[in-house]
């Protein structure tokens, strides 16, 4: 009998949890679309399965800046259905001992990835449902060995595209590991006796738009309404490079163009703009673990 | 019998003229590439029908340039098949009154948009067939209502994917509004007595070739033959940027290396360029409300 | 008899040598991603079949480098799987004589381009199985005849898809042509009495790793193990530009941050690199016909 129960509670509760591939694969990489890189990925998936949907999420992070392709991560995945496939590849240690994995999220979602802090942000904030090391004896294009820096093509986008084509369960990737990552250090967002702090992960880049890592709720706590004024100081480590009281807008029409001001992102985080300008250009005011806000009432 | 003879010419008539949506999805921005902006809206969209063709048309409309999201919708819209529903986001005024719309051209293509000058050319040059204000309390995506800046992905991207995939049908976008769109004011090509002027709309910004609004015809008027020289002068606003006898020719393998030319562009229109070198570059002449061309034998 | 031999003979042999097309067409071009030309091309293909796979593999070829786009489809090409069909477009003749054409590799690739050296690598690489010329006069888009200067939208997209989606056969293309394409000239790899000397064909253009067209067997020959390190020199026509012993390594991680390193890059081809750094721009070393790199112990 208890067989039989325990049966029944698998059934209802643990095969839910791992979510069905939906056969869409999402592509972020450092590489740019310059050459053939990403092409190539797109070629090897579409070579295991045709039918596969294959979409992106950017080429253009910088090269090496794991931080930014774990925050885009992040800022996406949570969009996309249950199921969905990413493969995210920056990979300054292509070759050494990180670990290559599989994550599936507590959301449904699979990144495909090498192991070495891009899953910082997914982990915190979707959770780790399963993690497993991907077998490169099983999961690696065939022919592929004499290779050694191209991991994106030849492990990544193959075994994503595995994955999502149901060539292989996930259970098929590789052996599970300990549900944890490696994880890059961050200034998290505190309120201190009624000041704010905290970090500028990125900045919104086509805009020069300053965000920050500080939630709606955490302004709101600071008592100041949208139409009344706030005060923003950013810091580059100890160097103070602004300081400044800033409207507070729910929209860039409610002030003038050419006026600073902040707001709530579309992540809901609190933000500073330059109306209708580019507050990074004309602040010198960038992005990255250096980088701290300030702000009160 | 009224009612059967008004029925029967509805069915002929009207019903043809509401085109039916195709599955396809051609998203512009001016959001550029490095972030998730582009790619969520996709994860929305897929969200809804993971059997759509997501396409793009471009995300590099400079920042906040209506003129040119106008522009390029007029290049590219007549080249897709009827029932290909578009999406353009550039939106300085986002959180603003401007109305959020999705039309249907006379040539049976739909615009997802807010009507903010956007539509201006693909009005003029395609027709009105209708126009539907976005009923925001049906076609958000749900659990959004919180950020007020992205309606690209909450509101324009969610809507479009539902029409696309027949989800909701064009009338369920929301109520019918009067048969016009914001539009934005420009120099119109003219022939004045065996002078042609015009404006430079945009340039082919890969060759750094300059294109005008002057169609073929209006320099087949001018009487001069391919093979034959022209007359061109470019002025922005009052001052003379350009003065010269340009080749007029069909293909740049008629001129040498270097040379400027005219031709008729790929829209049919009139053009200047340097054979295999940047005429913008090298000459100062840009794009914009503000640039004339004068053409003349 | 001898028919119904030569029947089978055709049906066993010569039937399977002509690759059926899989639905997938792969876009490369000169056009950047700025403006529509592009999406144009695109809409023009999903117009004659909606079901068309669309993926891209660059559109970044810096303008009217047709050895660049040879480059970028010979180290892609093979990465997808037989039946799909490439167009390239880097066409600075467009209008002239050049024929435009249908490869068919031996190795089940398709490629729609101008025979304009686009193809000296590809057929060098997997081989000439059969070239036809685009018959015009059946295969360009209807009413596309008064522009004189997008065959990329017009007759190289239009017939790709018209052969991918199975429109046409592969003889319905046009007449066969001999079987031999325009060739660039370039230096090839040698092993001169122990001193390697190539050409460096393109950058790792993200990254700025300098990549050359020396295989690893040649540098196998030169015995040096991994770990030891080699004479480097790169010559512009005859200035010397760079010389040093560098670090052969198997991956980044064996070498301190900031170093020079030689490796095997994806294509299984040798390359120098600064570790974690640009070489291109430390060293001002580029790539194209004019530049040399020689090796030895």
């Amino acid at each position: 009998m208890r067989s039989l129960y325990s049966s029944i509670l698998f059934v209802l509760f643990v095969l839910p949890l791992v979510s069905a591939q939906n056969g869409i694969v999402v592509f972020q990489s450092d590489f740019g679309l310059k050459d053939g890189a990403v092409s190539a990925m797109k070629g090897v998936a579409v070579g295991v399965s045709p039918s596969l949907t294959l979409l992106d999420l950017t080429h253009e992070i910088p090269p090496y800046n794991i931080w930014e392709a774990a925050y885009r991560l992040h800022q996406t995945v949570p969009y996309y259905p249950k199921g969905t496939i990413f493969v995210s590849v920056c990979d300054p240690g292509v070759g050494t001992e990180r670990r290559s994995v599989v994550l599936l999220t507590k959301s449904g979602h699979y990144i495909v990835t090498p192991d070495n802090g891009t899953l910082t942000l997914i982990a915190e904030h979707l959770g780790i449902q399963e993690i497993r090391q991907i077998d490169e004896a099983i999961n690696r294009l065939k022919n592929s060995g004499a290779s050694y820096t191209f991991h994106g093509r030849d492990v990544y986008a193959y075994t994503a595209a595995r994955l999502a084509s149901k060539t292989i369960t996930f259970a098929q990737v590789g052996p599970t590991l300990a549900a944890d990552v490696v994880r890059l250090p961050y200034q998290k967002a505190v309120n201190e006796k009624g000041v704010v702090k905290g970090n500028i992960p990125v900045l919104d880049v086509q805009y020069g738009n300053v965000w920050s890592n500080i939630p709606k709720a955490m302004i709101d706590q600071l008592g100041v309404k949208h139409g009344e004024t706030l005060h923003v100081q950013v810091f580059h480590k100890n160097d103070i490079r602004y300081d400044r009281r800033v409207l507070l807008v729910n929209t860039f029409g409610e002030a003038p163009t050419g006026d600073d001001v902040g707001y709530i992102n579309s992540l809901l985080n609190f933000s500073i703009a330059v109306n209708q300008g580019n507050f990074s250009d004309k602040y010198k005011v960038f992005s990255g673990p250096d980088w701290t806000i300030v702000v009160s009432k």
